[in-house]
């Protein structure tokens, strides 16, 4: 029997390759000649580069760059095949990187995203995968555009640096500065392809809120995003604002987009890139895994493409989670099983507690009854 | 696939026939073409003729006893096949039958079994099957025996009636007037065979303090009992008292002994005369299932008396528990899997609130399960 664990993390308690080491434990506990295959998915959000080594060698690139206050900080990525970059962004400009109170997207910057870009060109990379997710900026990616040889001025004509609070002044810009490698380097944007650039399910009026907008600066970012947006397709000849995806990270989708990066969902590509679909097509069983289950698993998470793919070539699919809504509908069409990891009445904060042992000894129920039923 | 279901109840939310429709209905939504066979379960308490009757079509005969506190009550009992009675104790002598603030050991009895005991040999039966449990008596199946013909007598000579108090007075008995036909008639007594009539694990040390018994009263009710079952033992010339179950009932069991009744566990009874191993024999599958699972469940209990017949048959067999002890390792070597029925975080109440939906869907995921690795 071949079985294949390609959770996401349990959030707040787990990471996804911490789910496979425990899930891994279990099964062999149960019948040590199963083999396991461990693929530990992401979202392109936190965890996404843990995962993703788990499943390939990779190589740290310990990097200086600008953090989302400005300051310099210490982040790194990976590097694959020594040409293959992978980022992410909650590493450079991450909402957890600034404290509560210093929380306003008027501060921050995705500055150091461009400068982490350019590291990678520098050693050579043809390819960028950047994962978004948990940024701190509503900079509409003038930080990094900025980084990577943008030019923009006020009304004034006098030059603006990259943060969020410049975004309300930008009234001309220039590409003729633009690093030339970015034309033949691949970027891949891992996010929720959902959002457009402005409007109600915008960047600031969906996500400004998080990362310390006021009310106020909600509305003045959304039309500063769309006044922003217009100079620079004026200047491309092309539109990218309404393309779901462009207003993720606070308008970064639409920056990454402008330089031809292609935005897809972060399960997708990190599926992709770990060959988790060559696995699945030769296993008895796929299992994933989450900290919360509901009908959004099925949209842009790891689970539901997990599943995808499981049903594409007819291997049974099981979803454990630490919790599932009680509408279990959507999910059962989907997935062959779904189990909760809960084995009796507990808060969430015991079943946080105590996550470890209660996927270890669900795992284990589970892969019996299969082993029961199974005649390989 | 041939499915046999053999849960116990779930205390306090739903009944084993109750257990067993809402599984059946699950599995028929997995695969309409499995075939489900609903055998519930019983532990001798409360329900057990309700789950009898799922099993094996009976005649329920009305009939008017005396009550615990010595009041005419009605109450019922069921012929099986015309010669074959089941009686639930706490149907006649049920704690719940006592309000709480009447209850004292001083003032029930066991008369009333007595009574439909003869009842059901006035009906031509030959075969007795009495399932104790819940009784709100420790008179030592005082009651029950001079119902049935045994005369008591105090110290100067008073004859005694059956209520607890006169238990203390017992200095001599006669079974010459015993019932004749009981000698004919085969008694099964479905109890937790544990308890001796007296000591630190008798009748009234464990049982006597939630039938409403003092401190004082416990002490007084174990020498009594003691006393009064060397009595009875030396008029007959047999032992009894520290034959485990002697003690169940207020020690009922004792009483039991004496006239030729067998104890056995009300699991096994039930489960033999609802001819479950016959259908299990020839299953694919065994779902069994309780409100709540420890080690315990292992002893005595419904589903630990399945999943032995379903182990000797090479039968897989499923756990399905509102609850499950953290330490599963007891119930793992006995249950091929066990999974609770809680889906997420949720407190006691609200789990037994949603009882039905939860057990529903985890059924329905369980059988998805086994019908992606079933090849039959």
């Amino acid at each position: 029997m071949k079985i294949v664990l390609a959770p996401d993390s349990f959030k707040g308690s787990l990471s996804s390759s911490e789910v496979t080491q425990v899930m891994e434990r279990a099964i062999k506990d149960v019948d040590h000649s199963y083999t396991v295959v461990s693929k530990p998915m992401a979202d392109g959000g936190e965890g996404t580069i843990e995962a993703m080594l788990t499943s390939r060698e990779g190589k740290k690139v310990n990097v200086q760059c600008t953090g989302p206050l400005g300051e310099p900080i210490d982040s790194s990525y990976i590097l694959f095949n020594s040409n293959e970059a992978v980022i992410e962004l909650a590493e450079i400009a991450g909402l957890t990187l600034v404290p509560t109170q210093k929380r306003n997207p008027d501060h921050t910057t995705t500055y150091g995203l461009g400068e982490v870009i350019l590291d990678a060109m520098d050693r050579g990379t043809k390819s960028i995968m950047i994962g978004l997710g948990g940024s701190a900026t509503n900079d509409g990616g003038l930080g990094m555009l900025i980084a990577l040889g943008m030019k923009a001025w006020d009304k004034d004509g006098r030059p603006l640096s990259g943060y969020g609070s410049n975004l309300h002044h930008v009234q001309s810009i220039s590409f003729e500065h633009m690093d030339k490698r970015l034309k033949d380097v691949d970027i891949k944007v891992a996010c929720d392809v959902t959002s457009p650039l402005c409007g109600d399910q915008g960047a600031s009026v969906v996500f400004g809120p998080q990362k310390g907008a006021t009310d106020q600066q909600v509305k003045q970012y959304d039309q500063s995003l769309h006044h922003y947006a217009n100079i620079i397709e004026n200047n491309l000849g092309q539109s990218y604002q309404n393309i779901p995806g462009a207003g993720t990270a606070g308008g970064l989708g639409f920056a990454l987009l402008t330089i031809g990066g292609q935005l897809n969902s972060g399960a997708k590509l990190i599926g992709e890139a770990i060959h988790l679909e060559k696995e699945i097509q030769e296993a008895d069983l796929v299992i994933t895994g989450e900290g919360q289950s509901d009908e959004q698993t099925l949209y842009g998470k790891a689970p539901g493409f997990v599943a995808s793919l499981a049903n594409k070539h007819r291997v049974p699919v099981v979803l454990l989670s630490g919790s599932l809504s009680s509408d279990q509908k959507s999910l059962n069409n989907v997935f062959t099983s779904c189990f909760s990891i809960v084995n009796r009445p507990l808060t969430l904060e015991e079943s946080m507690n105590e996550v470890e042992a209660l996927l270890y000894e669900q795992t284990k129920q589970m892969i019996k009854l299969v082993g029961a039923f199974s005649k390989r």
